[in-house]
Order: structure tokens, then C-alpha cells, then sequence
């Protein structure tokens, strides 16, 4: 291994524990870690139960940027809780309204030759400044801001080139809307995808943060770019030029895959209702009707994809049928907006400005109307996630959106040239941007004494029960592929309020695929003390929300058996306590049927040594059928999980 | 009556039917209606029920700005229907998130001389301009629209003599304010207020808005100010001078009530929890820690309002424990706010700005806290309206909320000279302001081929049932003095997105005063056939939501005995079949108990023939007393309220 490339470089520099073999557990030191509120105050109270004394990571920020909406006494209770719990564990406050994480974090923060860990699924979005950072559940992120090592398998490592320029009325979510539409919502699962190749030069770092922010959606660990010039200039542009540093692959480098992007022939394209992996060019769905079209978000940030919205909505009206909603990013892109006059543009043009934070991205707000089409440039499109059910949500660029705008219909924004005789207008970023950091609040140098401010919304964790040695349980639900962490716990206005209060939040947890799951739960773990559910590939993929473990935990869940995991939720199994068994044979799946009972054996046993886990099926008329399973946690985890969790196995550290 | 004030001179140019004689009823002629969304679906499924083809009066406004924050598909599909409707019926359309209704009318549509309806309390805020505008239920608007007159009983005028000039860091809210200290919430009740004398030159129209809005707050009928050169130089700044005449009383008119407020001796007022009228001076309650200031609403909605927040936070930062939260009042605000440097220096001061609309004026977001202050400009502090149980919000000028956000406590503004050496700003308004018209969408000329677009929560009114003729009925509410309609039916961001839902929105009828009533009131309409509720003083102040009438109505309600009523809300008794009775003798009300029975017999002949209502109280141990009460409808009110309300009677004259 003479010849790294950027993510092994990253790895290595950072390896506390383990080998860079593909599939290994590798312990790596953490360098920032990055909360959003609606994990955060989870986190918190985390680092409360904890009782750590200040954050050892270098830098730690907690961000407020989803429950922004303050429809009831939580939201700003969650707020004032989360300032105190920064400032009495050290970490930086980004206040509400301030901005979206990811971007504000890599305008901020972000340095190249780093690692950082974040409670949001996004948080990949750093891997644009040549860091690596990786998306995970709030636990994983407590224990790296106590000075933990951060432990993952080590993924394999796919190598992306990018060749040529982009062509007129093609931008950077284009990129990730190709690497979806090529390999889906599972196709990152266990890989690193990295990027590099001449094409580079001519994607800005706001530009890469959109292809590692939707990086999350291939369901990849993490996405790497290399720091290069491109990096100095944005780093200059936010006046932190000397937070810069080189980092490239060597040549003749190798990567575990290999894939290759001309961008010149890529087009405009985009994600079609239900999944951010169902792409196709603009041009096959052009002409439908919509009504809503919404720019921002993490998956669209930069100053450049608001001005392009306004270069090309300029000295028209948005059709009269169609609500443009404009979400600018931070406090920071505004006023910068303002500058150059897109904030102008699109006022003028009839777009309705939302205050900076996720917003309808996460459900916050702006669900569109039923029945109804709505273009977002944002990262996902999960169902029901808009807020509205049956919502028909596609994922585009801010040119596709802003050109749908205009004409009322889905539009292929290279059709401005002879619809209105537009020349594709050409960004220039400028040099330096207005900085404004005064919703940015730096941790006390005497943190100590400062008092936790819990409103009465903000609920202790009840003690989390070890893994139980013999079962004889329901299977309470069999889903299907890709299931994701909107379904198993879903976000929006109604429900990111209940973030820090357990009890609560589980009444919602697998509503959006059965609502009778939380009463069959309660029911059943009185009777027979507990329940699994089974699933096909890619169980949970999705947001990092550790909620969607902790909740079907609280209500009883022992096990998960599974075709294949998305990583993170995977992980949060594990920290909470539930076994997440795959099949050692796929057809087994179809054995199953909702309402079988299962029985364990000698469970305890069977997962420390590694021994294959027999699941016996018992149907309604008492046939039984007994199916191998297996599990994949590294020695670490198995210690983590027999304790119930990794809160079970700090609480014993710490006594 | 040859010298006319100019409350007369408006009436008189209207007057359709009646004298102008103090509490006779009157009909007048309607020039301009105004809807918001809240009240606005209702009023547009009134408009189709009756069949209407298009709007009568010289401008209608259909406004969207109470339901914007869409945390589902409700206030999405409630735009589409209200757009279908304002252009099926001919309405004016400002779309979601253009601005408030209530100065986007003043600057768009107001006209000196004009009279002008609308389905909002805080309509009276257009007599800033010389117009006789009144908040009205629903039904009444939909009437002006149609063509009918508006029946009004005729109020008494009273004339406050403004004299001198407003000293430093004291504006005009405090002035309302002032006015709320010496009348409290009923003092207007029956009245118009009418302002005249040499104080009137230093206040601007905007000034005079923020007066006439709280005006509501009185619970006067209307504000009324005279069309002279500061409503001419307004006119101007709007590109409208053409629509300016002058309107003065005429030397030597009379008013049947008289007060002088010399504007030189006034101080910085505040409105303390939990209603408008418990007014001291700012002084007296200064050093309270606070954790929120919102500026913006209808009660503060100018350009000068923002500046001189802008002005008092420049160079210095926001306390970092409070939120200071800016709700530009519309799109066209925030162009000449970003002209003027406004939102510059707010911004840079640490704001956090909202989208334009009413938001947590009438709790749709923004809510506070548990437990800690909140300062907003708003109009009103009722309890729960904020959205957080057992809320503090305090009303106050922006000067006073802008202090306060910089030092963290509740600030008397005048202590910033010393505090920061400060001289108080003077302001100058642009001579010509910003125009944006982007959002404002003119009713087609071809109205009828229009479609209503209905979401699945739009629903049709369901038949309202005529007055009983006997009773035996229990009290299932025994209230106190000043309940107001956020007590009744509450706002919010969970109750309004179901103001076109009667079955689901009912469900909410006076939760705020007791969670039982629903429960209470559906049992006894099986069991009786109905209820009836018993309060004191100025029963149902506050907003116009004919949902506190209709809701009640839809769950049995045949009566309401009231010491008396807020008159928009007895006027919406009536138009929906509620039978509103007076005490004879005040005392009486003591004779009451929550579910005594009470009964009524030979209703309907009573009511026709205005003769002694007697109500038989039956108490739980059998005893009975009989009380004599009354009613003060018109013939035509006593007509309509037989039928069951004015949809009833409608629907009658167009078979």
C-alpha cells in the first residue's frame, strides 16, 4: 500500500484500533462532531447520563435547524435546553434560525485532512473539503465528543473519475442524480465513494457538497473529494484560508470499484416520487403540472444555486398556479443573496422566502398540496415525508426547479433558450463572501457550573433492558425492501417535537406502515415479553435518526431479522440493544408471515460465540420450520448489545 | 345635525336604511370587502351556497396570511380553493406569503371615504385612511359581497382629542396603549372612536394604523380618522395619490363621548399577561428577565416600526438568551426594509427573520418557552394564544421590544440613552416606497367558468337547525367576565387548518376553558336535544371567528345568557341561530350553577314578539327559580334568527 488514495490517507491518519481490511472494525479518532436538535437533544441528554465534563473533539458544534417551526411550548423549551447543554459541555451553539448545519459547518468549520462524526445523516456533506465524515446515530457521536474512538466497518473504497465539464443548464446535483440513477439507493451501502479525476477543476466546493451531501442517499458511508485549489478558494472566499491544506490521492492509487462520469453528457435529471433513486431525465416527464417548487436545503446550499434560481427567474413572474419556495440557507447566504441581487430577482419574481433552517425538507412546513406535484432541490423524497400523504415529491436542480417554475410544468430548463431566449447565465462566485457569525456562540472557558435548562418536555431515558437469552415472540411486521427511517419513525411537524421524550415519540413509531404496530407492541410485550420484525435489503435506510431503534426498543423489540441493513441504522440497532440478524439463506425470507411466532434458543450464547442463530417458525396452525441466521457485529459490539446497549456499557465504564 | 364628525359624514353617505340614532340598528352601503384565509374558506362556501356569480362591492380582497406554515396537505389545499374561489367569484387574490391583510389593503386598496367590511377583528385598522371599516363574522362579509347591506346597530361616537406631540422613544402604540388603560377591552363596546385635534399632524397613516388596528382591542365597532395631508402624502408614498380626498368633521360637531390624550405626557406603555387592556407603564415592570421579542403583525406593521428596531440594535448584538424574531409584515416591507439598510442591521444584530404573515400573532409558530416572558408588538395576550400554556406575553412598541432584546430584560426604551448613550432616531419615510404587486392576482374578467378547487378537508356546511320553541336543557358552562374567542375556539397551528372542517374543528369548542365540553355537549344534544351556556361581561371579545358561534351551534347550543356581548360575536350568535339573552337583572347571573337545567317554553313567540324571555332554573336537588332575561335583536335579526341563521334566510330568498 505504497500508493493511497484520499480516504486511506484520511483513515490511516486517524487509526486508532483495527486494519484498512474492507469488512474489519476499525477504531479512528474523531477531530469534530456535528449535532442537529432534533438528535441533538437526545445526544445531550446523553452526554448528561454520561457526565462528561467538557467535549475533547476539537471541534463540536450543535446546530438548530429542524424544529424551527414553534407551533407549541417544545420546540423553544428544546432550544434554550440545547444552548445550556452546549455551554456546559463545551460545544459551539449554532442558534435557531442561524442556518442549516452541514453548510454553516463546512463554511465555519470544516478543514481539510479531518474526521468528524454528526448526528445527521447528511453529515457526509463534509467530505467536499477533503474531510471524512460520517453520518451516524447520536450515540456514536456522544461517545466521540467524550473522546471515544469512532468504530465502523471498514468500508470499501469506490473510486469515482470525473472527465470533461459540465454542459449549459447541467449542474452539480445533476452528478448525484447520475450516480443514483446508475446505482440507487443501496448501491454506496458499505462503500466509500471517492472522487477525483480532470473534472474536479471545475466543480466548486459547494459544488461536491452537494454530490457528498446526496452521497447519504447511495446509502454510502461517507463521500471523499481530495483538498485542492478549488478548496483554497472557498476556504479564502469564507476567510480561512490558512485552514487549508493539499490532500490528494498518489498516483497509481488503487480503488476496491471503479466508475467514470463524462460530465459532458450528462443532462438534467430528475428523482421521481417515491425514492431519490427512481431518476430519469428531465425531458421523459417534462409537461406535467405542478404546484410548488422549493429551493434550498443541504442538498442545494450554495449562494450559486440560489442566483441561478434568480438569474433565470429574472423579469419573469413564477406562474400563477405554482408556489416558488425559496428556504435560504443560513443568515450568511442572505445577506450575500441580498448582495448580489438574487434576493431581489426572486422576491420580484413572486417567491416566498422561508425562514433558514430544513424546513419542508424534513417535513417542517411547506407540505404541498394533495394530489399535487412538487420539485425540490432537496436530498430525499421518501413518502409521506412532505407531510402530505400520497405526496408527489421529485428531486431536481435548482435550474429544473426554477425553469418548472416559470412554465408551471415540469420543465427541462434547456428548453429556456427557446422558450424565453435564455443564454445559460455564468456564475462567478465572489472573492470574498459576507461572513456573518453572530448567531454563532462559542463554549464558555468555564463550563462547569453552567445548569442544564429542561423544560418539561425534555424526558430522562428509562433504563434499556440486555438482550434476553430465550424467546418466544410474534412477528409483529414482514416489510419489504428498502425500508426507510421516515417508516419506521417518521419526521414532521407532529413528531420531531417528541424527540427527547421517549414514551411519546414511540406512539408514532412504524405508523406510516401500520398503525396498529404500537398497540400490538404494548400488547404483546406484556404478554410474551417482547416482539421482532422482519425485512428484506436494506432495512432502515435514511436519515440517522436513532429514534427508529430506541422507540421499537422501548416497546419491546428484541430482534430484527433482515436481508441486508443500511449502515447507520444498523449500527443503532446494535447501540440500543437490538439483535440485527441477517439471513444465512435470502429465500428464507419468504418462510415468514406476519403473525408467525419465533422462538430463540440459548441467544446470549449463540451471539458471543459467533454461532449460527436458529429461528424456529411457528405458524398460526402450529406447523414450525427452523431457518439459520447469522449476525455481524465485531467483538466490541457483541460485548455492546449483551449489555443491552452501549448507554448499559458506558454507565459501567463510568462506575 | 348640520355640523357632521366624520364618523357621521361616512354613515350618512352609506346609510341604506335606519336614522343614526345610538343602538338602532342601521343598513349601509359596503364599498370593499376583506377576507383572510382562516375566516376566508368558510366565507367562499358561503358565497357558492348562495349562488353568487360575482363580487358586488368596488374591490373584495381575498388575503392569505394566517395559514402558512403547512405541516400538512390542509393549508395547501386550502390556497388552491381559496384562489379557485377568489377567481370564480370575482375577488381580488394576495397570495401566500404576499403580506398581512390588514396594511397590504391600506397601501394597495384603502380609499378615503370608502366603507369597507371584513371577515378579520382587526379590519377597523383601514379607518387609519378615512374609511368606515368593520370586523365582521364571516356571513356578514359574504352579504356585503353579494350586494346586501351591512346591519350594523348604531353606535355612539366617541371623540378623543389628540393634542401636542409624542415625546422621544415613545410612539404610536403606546398611544393605543393608553387608550387600553383607560377604557380596558370594553370600553369601545357600542362605540366608534373617532380621533381629531392638532396631535393628528406628527402621526403618520401607518401611525394611525397600528391605533385604529387595537381599536379592536377596545372592542369598539370602528376607528375612525380623518383624510387629510398625511393621508394624502401616504397615498403618494404608494403611488395612489389620485385616490386621496380630503375628509374632516366639520367645526363645531358633536360626540356622544369625549377624551384628550396630550400626546407630550405620555410614556412607554406594556400590556401584561393576559390581556391588552392591563396596561402600565414599562417603567414599573423593567428588569423582568425575557427570552423572546417578536416584532411585526398588524398592530405594528410599517416601515417605521422595523426601522426603528433596526435603528436601536444597530452596532450592537442581540442578549444571547433571547430570540429576536422579525416578521416583515409583507414582500413589499422587505424591499424597503433592504432599501432603507433595515434589514442589514438587524440582521447583522442577530434577528431572525420569518416569512410575511400573521405567524405567531395568532399562534402559528413562535411560540415561547415554557415559562419565561415573551415582548411582541402584537395586538393581543389572551391565554393559550401564543401556542404555550400559561404563556406571558407582553404587548408593547417596538421601541420597548428592540431595547428589551438587547439587554435581556424588559427595557424602558428612554433608559437607552443612558444605557448605550443613544439618541432616539428620528425617522423619514421615503417619499415614494417600494411597489410590489407580484403577488396580488386581479379577478378574471370571464369569472364563471372558474372550478373551486376542494381538498378532501373541505367540507360543505351541514343544515343548521331553526330555533326550538321549548327546551329542557343543561347549563354545560358557567364563565366569568371578558372570555374571549381564543378561549371558545381556539387558534393555533392545530386548530386553524380546520376552519372549513365544522365536524373536526368543533372538536376543539372551548377546550382552552374546559377539556369536557365536547364530550359534555355532544352527550346532551342526544339526551336533551341541546345546551346552553351561562357568562358575564363582554362575553366572546376578541377576534371575529364565526367558528365560536358556528362550532357551538353545529354541538346544540340554543342559547347564551351574557351580562353582555363583544358585538362582533352577538352579531355571529345570531347569524347562526344562537339565541343571545340579556340579563334583566344583572344579579341573576348569580343564580346560576354549571349543570343546572334550565327551561324554556313558547322560545320562538318570545323572541318575535320582544317579550320577556323566562328562564325556569332547575337545580341538581330539584328546586327551581324563574329569572326574567331579554333579547336587543333587530326585526330583521329576530326574522333571521328563527330561520337558524343567515345562511337559512338566504337560501330561502334565492329559491
Amino acid at each position: 500500500m505504497s500508493a493511497l488514495n484520499v480516504t486511506q490517507k484520511l483513515i490511516n491518519d486517524h487509526l486508532i484500533e483495527g486494519e484498512l481490511i474492507p469488512g474489519k472494525e476499525i477504531g479512528i479518532k474523531i477531530d469534530q462532531a456535528l449535532l442537529q436538535d432534533a438528535t441533538g437533544t437526545l445526544v445531550q441528554l446523553e452526554l448528561e447520563a454520561m457526565g462528561l465534563d467538557r467535549a475533547k473533539t476539537e471541534v463540536a458544534v450543535q446546530y438548530v435547524d429542524h424544529n424551527l417551526l414553534q407551533t407549541d411550548f417544545k420546540n423553544a423549551d428544546d432550544h434554550l435546553f440545547l444552548k445550556s447543554a452546549a455551554q456546559r459541555f463545551g460545544l459551539w451553539f449554532s442558534r435557531p434560525g442561524n442556518g442549516v448545519s452541514h453548510p454553516v459547518h463546512m463554511e465555519r468549520f470544516g478543514k481539510p485532512g479531518k474526521t468528524l462524526v454528526g448526528s445527521d445523516s447528511h453529515s457526509c456533506a463534509a467530505g467536499s473539503l477533503g474531510m471524512l465524515a460520517i453520518g451516524t446515530g447520536g450515540l456514536d457521536v456522544a461517545a466521540a465528543i467524550a473522546g471515544e474512538p469512532y468504530y465502523v466497518k471498514m468500508p470499501q473504497v469506490m473510486g469515482v473519475k470525473l472527465t470533461g465539464k459540465l454542459p449549459a443548464w447541467v449542474s452539480a446535483k445533476d452528478v448525484i442524480l447520475e450516480m443514483l440513477r446508475r446505482h440507487d439507493v443501496k448501491g454506496g451501502v458499505g462503500k466509500i465513494i471517492e472522487y477525483y479525476g480532470d473534472g474536479l477543476q471545475y466543480l466548486s466546493a459547494m459544488d461536491r457538497h452537494v454530490i457528498a451531501n446526496m452521497g447519504a442517499e447511495l446509502g454510502a458511508t461517507t463521500t471523499v473529494f481530495p483538498s485542492d485549489e478549488e478548496t483554497k478558494r472557498f476556504l479564502k472566499s469564507q476567510t480561512r484560508e490558512e485552514d487549508w491544506i493539499e490532500l490528494k490521492a498518489d498516483e497509481g492509487c488503487e480503488y476496491d470499484f471503479h466508475d467514470e462520469i463524462v460530465l459532458d453528457e450528462l443532462v438534467p435529471l430528475i428523482a421521481l416520487p417515491t425514492s431519490p433513486g427512481n431518476v430519469v431525465p428531465v425531458s421523459e416527464v417534462a409537461g406535467k403540472k405542478i404546484s410548488q417548487c422549493v429551493i434550498g436545503s443541504s442538498a442545494n446550499p450554495g449562494l450559486r444555486d440560489f442566483w441561478i434560481a434568480g438569474e433565470i427567474v429574472k423579469g419573469n413572474a413564477v406562474h400563477p398556479e405554482v408556489s416558488l419556495d425559496i428556504n435560504p440557507t443560513s443568515r450568511q447566504i442572505i445577506q450575500n443573496m441580498i448582495d448580489i441581487k438574487t434576493f431581489g430577482n426572486l422576491i420580484t419574481a413572486g417567491a416566498r422566502y422561508h425562514q433558514s433552517g430544513c424546513m419542508g425538507c424534513i417535513g417542517m412546513g411547506q407540505a404541498p398540496a394533495s394530489g399535487t406535484i412538487s420539485l425540490r432541490t432537496m436530498p430525499r423524497n421518501f413518502p409521506d415525508r412532505s407531510g402530505t400523504k400520497d405526496d408527489q415529491v421529485h428531486l431536481c436542480s435548482p435550474e429544473t426547479a426554477a425553469a418548472s417554475a416559470l412554465t408551471g410544468k415540469i420543465t427541462d430548463p434547456r428548453d429556456l433558450e427557446k422558450l424565453y431566449h435564455m443564454k445559460y447565465p455564468e456564475y462567478v462566485d465572489p472573492e470574498i463572501h459576507i461572513i456573518n457569525t453572530e448567531m454563532l456562540v462559542a463554549p464558555p472557558e468555564d463550563n462547569e457550573n453552567v445548569e442544564l435548562q429542561k423544560g418539561p418536555n425534555i424526558k430522562s431515558l428509562p433504563h434499556i433492558e440486555e438482550l434476553k437469552d430465550k424467546a418466544e415472540v410474534p412477528v409483529l411486521l414482514k416489510m419489504g425492501d428498502n425500508v426507510s427511517t421516515d417508516e419506521i419513525l417518521k419526521a414532521g411537524a407532529e413528531v420531531l417535537p417528541f424527540r427527547s421524550n421517549l414514551p411519546e415519540i414511540s406512539k408514532y413509531a412504524f405508523t406510516v406502515i401500520d398503525e396498529t404496530y404500537y398497540d400490538r407492541a404494548l400488547k404483546t410485550k406484556d404478554e410474551f415479553g417482547g416482539h421482532i420484525v422482519v425485512a428484506a435489503e436494506n432495512y432502515a435506510q435514511g436519515s440517522s435518526r436513532e429514534h427508529a431503534a430506541i422507540a421499537p426498543k422501548y416497546l419491546g423489540q428484541i430482534a430484527v431479522i433482515a436481508k441486508s441493513y443500511a449502515r447507520i441504522a444498523w449500527q443503532n440497532l446494535v447501540n440500543f440493544g437490538i439483535l440485527p440478524l441477517e439471513f444465512e439463506n435470502l429465500d428464507d425470507y419468504d418462510k415468514f408471515e406476519q403473525n408467525d411466532t419465533i422462538k430463540f434458543k440459548n441467544l446470549r450464547s449463540s451471539v458471543k460465540n459467533r454461532e449460527t442463530i436458529k429461528v424456529e417458525i411457528i405458524k398460526e396452525n402450529g406447523d414450525s420450520i427452523e431457518i439459520p441466521t447469522k449476525h455481524t457485529m465485531s467483538d466490541r459490539q457483541i460485548r455492546v448489545l449483551l449489555k443491552g446497549g452501549i448507554i448499559n456499557d458506558f454507565k459501567e465504564k463510568l462506575n
